[in-house]
């Protein structure tokens, strides 16, 4: 299934949002408008899209939403920028990251200025609600991202301890997509909570794969290097499971514990990816699709609320 | 002059600015709880002073100007914390810094956590136009700091280019400080402007005395070490005028080109401490406080009309 097929009901309005984005490097002072012509492009565009989709229900508002969507996009590029600053990746949707071209210092002020025109965006909107969504989902994405690092190489981590992080920093901006989408557009509240349930859960399912991806995906489908996540000490689920299944003489262990970890990465990887781990992991991340959607039918029939549908099954099948 | 006497018709007012910003470190995640601890102390609160000083000619209304006082100092904490982080500084408010103790990532995510808290302070005011003027100030700061970062160790720098710069980094968040009090105690648009380019050149003359004490300073009294911006080539105006006046063989040219660095530092800050530079910065800082208040005799005669003219004075007299 190709992504672009479910942003059918919205295709139009996700061009101007692309617009939008675009006119953000359009700034004068010229080494800023570099940084930010490297950043903006590229983007799956998954996020906003579910902003305009959530947006569909109701009344749908495009003076609203397109600035909306635009916002959601670049607090998540922000999100980004700053990641890739602190883990000093190399690498991001296969080109360079911002740090790696022009340093640390600038993408930390990158992110920031990015913060700001997300923020902008929102304001423009002016609808306090989703401005105050905007604002304690940054404090839940930054508080999450801070608990991550501090969580870096400890084996003593449960499956509650990996959902309550990824959570914070993953699930917590879909659902902010989603809820923005649906607040802008006049949703009865019982909409906006299944919504906004939509949006959290298809963001547990999105980063569950996103943690899979990380042992079985190539450098070149993701755009980045893999077993970044052992590298960096975070304990995915797949880590867990690996755990779990083989507490003896475990690579995971060993490379926790300050061990040759290229050679420990590369065994847990191997691993992985010859056991069910895999399919557990993705049965896992289909609980979490089937519990986005179970609500959807108590939305109106329309062609977005089948693509929200069609969305869930992306985010399993996706290889990217 | 103390400042504590120029806060007397807000003192009450100040010590629950305060409580509100303890109250941030009361949060769950106790790693965090123990970042914000720290970086909640201290502080001379002259930006949140200014906003509710500013806030007392019209409709005082101290739900609206708590937390919007409460939100301007948090987001000062906040581009300090970058600043440091990005600096890799050791101390500030002579106390170590974030990064100096948990390392640069977590500084750089408590800064966005500290940003969205200030937002979040922002947003319980309900006022789209306060709202906005946080975002624009992110936007200018965060492009000023990026726009100064391209022009480190640059020789070729004029003082419009000086002002242009301390504009973007420092007055605009004392001109949203004292905007942002007036709006919210519904001043007349007039009196908003006075109030706006009070802050403005307040905020222009107080970086010019922060670059002069970088010079004649003691770390004692700064909290933090002397020559740090010739040390990350930032040309302020005592390093532009010692150029000038010393155009050959001069420490600054020197360092900026590498030099035994050190060396030439304490050159330089010997050069300025024994020539008329400074008085001439401090003309030149005085000359700004006395735009600041040259319209303040327009607006109601009260306790916070003399407070902003006094505190213009501790400008120019503060050593630290």
């Amino acid at each position: 299934m190709e992504l672009s097929e479910t942003y059918e009901p919205i295709r139009e309005d996700l061009l101007q949002v692309e617009d939008k984005l675009k006119s953000v490097s359009e700034v004068e002072f010229h080494h800023l408008s570099e940084l930010l012509s490297h950043i903006l492009t590229g983007g799956k565009g998954i996020r906003p899209a579910l902003t305009l989709l959530c947006g569909k229900f109701y009344d749908y508002n495009l003076d609203l939403l397109l600035p909306m969507a635009a916002g959601v996009e670049l607090f998540h590029i922000a999100t980004l920028v700053h990641d890739d600053a602190i883990d000093n990746s190399m690498v991001r949707r296969g080109r360079p990251t911002i740090n790696s071209l022009w340093g640390q210092e600038r993408a930390v002020l990158l992110g920031d200025y990015l913060f700001a025109k997300a923020g902008e965006f929102t304001a423009t909107t002016q609808n306090l609600r989703a401005i105050m969504l905007f604002t304690l989902t940054l404090e839940t994405i930054s508080s999450g991202e801070i608990n991550q690092i501090f969580n870096a190489f400890n084996l003593k981590q449960t499956r509650e301890d990996y959902l309550q992080r990824i959570s914070c920093k993953t699930a917590s901006l879909f659902s902010m997509a989603t809820e923005s989408g649906a607040v802008l557009s006049q949703a009865p509240e019982k909409s906006v909570k299944i919504l906004r349930e939509y949006g959290y859960n298809f963001g547990i399912a999105y980063q569950i794969v996103d943690d899979i991806l990380d042992f079985i995906g190539t450098e070149e489908e993701m755009g980045k290097p893999i077993g970044s996540d052992l590298a960096h000490g975070t304990l995915t689920l797949p880590a867990m499971l690996l755990l779990e299944h083989y507490p003896e003489d475990n690579p995971v262990k060993r490379l926790f514990q300050n061990e040759d970890r290229e050679k420990y990465i590369r065994q847990a990887i191997d691993l992985v990816r010859n056991s069910p781990i895999v399919d557990e992991c993705y049965n896992f991340a289909s609980s979490y699709c089937s519990k986005a959607c179970q609500n959807l039918n108590l939305l109106p029939d329309n062609a977005s609320r089948r693509a929200l549908a069609k969305l869930a099954d992306y985010v399993i099948a996706r290889r990217k």
